[in-house]
């Protein structure tokens, strides 16, 4: 084990990373707090999501232990083959453990936190917008700078003591199963109680959101947390991973050729720059006493932007590194930011795009849901260009470095993995922002509940309401960097296959996946479905939790005598709504994640690597193209009805308020459990395909024939 | 022009389809009708139809002059190039301008037809359920009968006045894009007054579907008219042609190497025997008095099937044709039939979806949505699985045949191409059915203004139900063909621009399209955005227009006094919502079909070929999922209102029938206007770029670095 300059660098920035986040937490946790209310409301919200947590980890690990075994037995190479070594197995096997468990914590480690944060910053809005901000904010950055640090950590560690970019994938594939398994249940973890509750109590009973006699409320409030903290965090750390494991896969074979560490060296030291851009812009980020949250963070998030581009070219000067791929890595973070920006205009309050589902809100949710289904399906466009784009300029950039030694091809697939890495440079700011919206969210939650007044629910509206466009921006980074990932990891897939080709004397024999080839054409067809399916299998969990929930708080509300008339001193049963949701979202997320692994296998032992090409290109497809559909049109939804409630369109109360609210119902599970989980889908497709890609090419329906 | 057996027997069989469709014509005229009121209202429905269909055509008439125009400059070459001849593009350019015209006239034959069989209809239903199914069906199969004719009556004449398959597939872009404009404007019309009507008339009003007191009415009949039946017929003969020439480009350059015109021969044999088999399967259909509609439907489906399989068998015994054709145009229809049969199981009221949607419907609209949409999602996956497995297997059954000559690639892509005949050898009977649909649509509603009372109603209930489930069926075949016809035009794609790259000495430069070719890359993700986008154009168009629409009824119940309660001799301006619906959708019609169009060139002239390959195959993969969705998803919406409203989950006024009706007014534009256009969409595509393939390879900014 020898440690070069940049792995070094790496994982001191990782420590450093982590020092913030200490330095970070103690900063949040001293911020005061004195409502009694508060506290104890806080307290359930906190234990609620623990005990989610420790019920689906108890049930992953479980699943875990299974996949471990199975990856023991076959992977890289089946137990009882000629070239099969145990020790190998037994390192894929650990390393598949080590990524679920650093995903895990790192999960673990921001709902600690914001379920801390969240109190803070309810309270600090009583003495302004600019405090409750930073609160919000910095408890996000917690969670951002543990879950980049922990990436960029333990892809360091994994690669320092296996030097494998084989045994690397097996550590992504860790960290993909457990965020897939993760962001689905808290997917529908989360939906499952802000469904039912409003459809209870703001659509048929008429009392506010967040009212305390609502038995859902606390349910809610939980689920802001398992699923837009723990699961949100499973998933960027996923796909961090996974584009720096997918980098890695090239570079390592680049580095081969030309015989020195350059390729990988760049690497490690974009990734690490990016940690670092990302510290400078936590620390650096405030909003003024009158200034806008929604600004604060965009700036921050360019920011960011521009001191990982500046720091980047230093050193790419500095240490002779290659221009092109320095400008590779610069068009996946460019085009991130135009991804991010065009989801912006789709879902921002002050675009057409709002106010005209907003108007076609007064003829009916009927229009409510076309109008808003249809800016979804136009906001795909500039997307799939922008990914489609800069994957081609990155490749084209990035070629020519490879006509001296004849790998122009691996050349251009590096130049497409930089480009993600490039994409997701910036990904600790970018969960910091994205954890402040579930803080600010529940913030709001226990303003409401802790009685603090019309004004503080001023404040905390306005932060919330920031925290939904944002989102929209740093969902266009995740699925870019995501569609920018997987094909890469196609090329790793390639290479993995000529390898095992090679070791059984076939030589070369794949190239590529021709869409003329029908076995390809074929897998094409069936990839494209798989989103689909999983989407769907994701909200019909959903709509059955929800239906279970609505039950059960229509029960409570029968039942308990002076609840909805709010008699002093009583409450709600808040854990039996809590314990349907833990218990539903658990049942459900099992059936989805399985069903995009077993599909990927069995496609293979039918069609072999050239249907599994197929599949992947189909999966990114439609993947892409579903994920910003839902992502887009939920987002777009919810910000709708706020508009209407901010008193347009007829206002509270009015037909179209009523109608946005059936629209923003629908968003939910698209834009909260379905969307976002696709992303986590189509990385675990890839690396299933790239792992098993020996066996697929050696054991076939097709190959019978 | 040598006249070959099979030519002449194609034409024998089509000016028999002809007199039958005129033997027919008259059977329904002569059936008996007497009620006044009926007879003005049909009166009025010809009228608006008749109406509607010359504005369209005089608009369209424009723009196909004006293609025309272009296509003379420009295709097959340039005039000003030098292996350009005058004539060749004046025939490209009559050929196309044939095309368009053959197609408007099978809509104009549909709506002649359709507005007299909705009057008998409607009254033959005062005798009973089977002389209205007969007279409703038969009135179908004039369509059937004179679409199928006109569209083999047009390939064989063009094929033995040009002997070109160029020439052909100019042909078949002329059917295809003034298919593109009268699906999309039809649909927008049609829905437009379905939604305005049902949204003020039953959700606002609560006044029965197809109240005379809506001012709306009249226009949604006539919508049935011009969407359904005339928009459908030009789909469905644009769907046939192309697959006819596709089969024809490829057979022509095989039967060059073969010296024969063996496979040619087989091409019109097939078509020419699918249409026979339709016409067999029409006469034979019948009810049984106590039978039911739906099963008369599909039991003629399927004898049409069977018979085609037959008499196809012998065929090929007689005439000594290829076994493997024969068995990959089998393979066509039978998947055609399971994509048929899993549609309906999405979609058929005694099934579990549209019971879970009902059940759904109980907790409110959003629920409504969310439950179908995931269905329409689940849906997808067997019908590409099938268009996939009948592609792959058709391809490896035929290939061998060019084994001895070298070209099994040909040989694979014809088989294909024979695939998407054979799936839609039984067009006839499928259009029959289809057209069926807004018959008794119709028919319902002159029977509910003609006051023909409720033992009437529920026939005219009982025939439209069995309307809307056979849809389903028939849509999986129009689109399962779709998507083997492009596959194989694909095929053409690339036998074009190899033919204009030897020209220009080049040699052979496209044997497919590989997905790691970045350029191909960008090409499928800009292609898969395409049909979201149309979908989308097409939908907005709706929402507008309705929200027009529905401001007028307003106006009229609000203005004429007495309206409301029915006074008699008060009667709604129904003359103006038919103008709106007319207005709205010429004007919407022409940006998303100007849409399809356009973003093929930019592609082509931006990315060259090799964009174009990943283009389509973009383009097939996610109009094949977008497609299937919609149309799957707008039917289970509209079958699970019928089920609410024949007294399930709480019946009529329940809170689910109002969900569901949320539902059935979302579906309504997605199966009936976005849906069903997209397939056309894929084909125009795919034609576009065929004919300017050569132009492509020339021109295009990725040659210029």
């Amino acid at each position: 084990m020898s440690l070069s300059f940049f792995e070094v660098a790496s994982l001191i920035i990782a420590l450093i990373a982590f020092g913030f986040a200490a330095l970070l937490y103690n900063w949040v946790k001293k911020r005061p707090s004195s409502n009694e209310r508060i506290a104890e409301v806080g307290k359930l919200i906190r234990n609620g999501a623990n005990t989610f947590l420790k019920k689906e980890y108890t049930t992953l690990a479980k699943f875990v232990g299974v996949a471990a075994v199975i990856i023991f037995i076959f992977l890289p190479a089946p137990i009882w083959s000629e070239k099969a070594e145990i020790s190998k197995n037994l390192l894929m096997a650990v390393s598949y453990i080590c990524g679920t468990i650093f995903s895990a914590i790192a999960g673990k480690i921001g709902i600690e936190i914001a379920t801390i944060a969240n109190i803070k910053s309810a309270e600090a809005a009583k003495s302004g917008i600019s405090p409750s901000f930073l609160a919000a904010f910095r408890g996000g950055a917690v969670m951002g700078m543990a879950v980049v640090g922990s990436s960029l950590l333990g892809v360091t560690l994994v690669w320092l003591l296996t030097n494998d970019a084989t045994t690397l994938l097996g550590f992504s594939f860790g960290a993909s199963s457990l965020a897939l398994f993760a962001k689905a249940g808290g997917g529908i973890f989360t939906k499952t109680a802000d469904v039912s509750a409003d459809l209870v109590g703001k659509v048929e009973l008429g009392i506010p959101e967040d009212d305390p006699r609502n038995p859902a409320v606390i349910a809610d409030n939980v689920g802001d947390n398992v699923g837009d903290v723990a699961g949100m965090g499973a998933d960027l750390f996923d796909s961090n991973v996974a584009s720096m494991s997918a980098a890695l896969v090239m570079a390592t074979a680049l580095d081969t050729v030309a015989e020195g560490e350059m390729n990988t060296s760049m690497v490690f030291c974009y990734a690490a720059i990016g940690l670092l851009s990302s510290i400078i812009g936590v620390a650096g980020a405030k909003m003024g006493k009158k200034g806008s949250p929604t600004r604060a963070l965009n700036n921050s998030t360019y920011i960011t932007t521009l001191i990982f581009a500046v720091l980047s070219a230093a050193a790419t000067y500095f240490f002779d590194f290659e221009w092109r791929i320095w400008g590779a890595s610069t068009i996946g973070l460019v085009v991130g930011t135009i991804i991010g920006i065009a989801s912006d205009y789709f879902t921002d309050d002050s675009k057409p795009p709002v106010h005209n589902v907003a108007k076609a809100s007064e003829s009916g949710p009927a229009f409510t849901i076309l109008s808003g289904f249809s800016y979804g399906l136009l906001s795909t466009l500039p997307s799939m260009i922008g990914i489609g784009v800069s994957a081609l300029a990155a490749y084209k950039l990035c070629a020519p470095l490879g006509e001296a030694t004849g790998n122009e091809t691996e050349y251009a697939l590096f130049g497409i993995a930089m480009a993600a890495v490039g994409m997701l440079s910036i990904v600790g700011m970018i969960i910091s922002n994205d954890a402040y919206g579930p803080i600010v969210d529940n913030a709001r939650g226990l303003a409401e509940m802790g009685n603090l007044g019309d004004d503080v629910l001023e404040i905390t509206d306005q932060l919330d309401s920031a925290g939904n466009t944002v989102k929209a921006i740093t969902k266009g980074f995740a699925i870019g960097a995501a569609g920018l990932t997987v094909i890469s990891l196609l090329g790793a897939f390639i290479t993995e296959v000529n390898l095992a080709a090679a070791e059984k004397g076939l030589g070369t024999i794949l190239t590529g996946f021709d869409v003329m080839n029908p076995t390809v054409f074929f897998g094409l067809l069936a990839g494209a479905a798989i989103p689909a399916v999983f989407s769907a299998m994701l909200i019909l969990g959903v709509d059955r939790n929800a239906q279970r929930m609505v039950a059960e708080i229509h029960r409570q509300f029968k039942e308990i005598v002076g609840l909805k008339e709010g008699k002093p001193g009583v409450n709600p049963e808040y854990d039996k709504c809590i314990s349907i949701a833990t218990v539903g979202a658990i049942k459900e997320l099992i059936p989805a994640g399985l069903f995009a692994i077993i599909s990927t296998v069995v496609v293979g032992f039918i069609g072999g690597v050239e249907a599994i090409g197929g599949f992947i290109a189909g999966n990114i497809v439609s993947g892409l193209l579903l994920s910003l559909l839902m992502s887009n049109s939920g987002g777009l939804w919810d910000n709708s009805k706020k508009y209407v409630e901010s008193g347009n369109n007829g206002g509270k109360g009015s037909v179209a308020h009523k109608a946005a609210v059936v629209g923003d119902t629908v968003g939910d599970p698209f834009k909260d459990t379905a969307g976002p989980s696709i992303n986590t889908q189509i990385t675990v497709v890839s690396l299933v395909s790239s792992l098993m890609s020996s066996l697929f090419l050696e054991f076939n329906l097709f190959n019978l024939f």
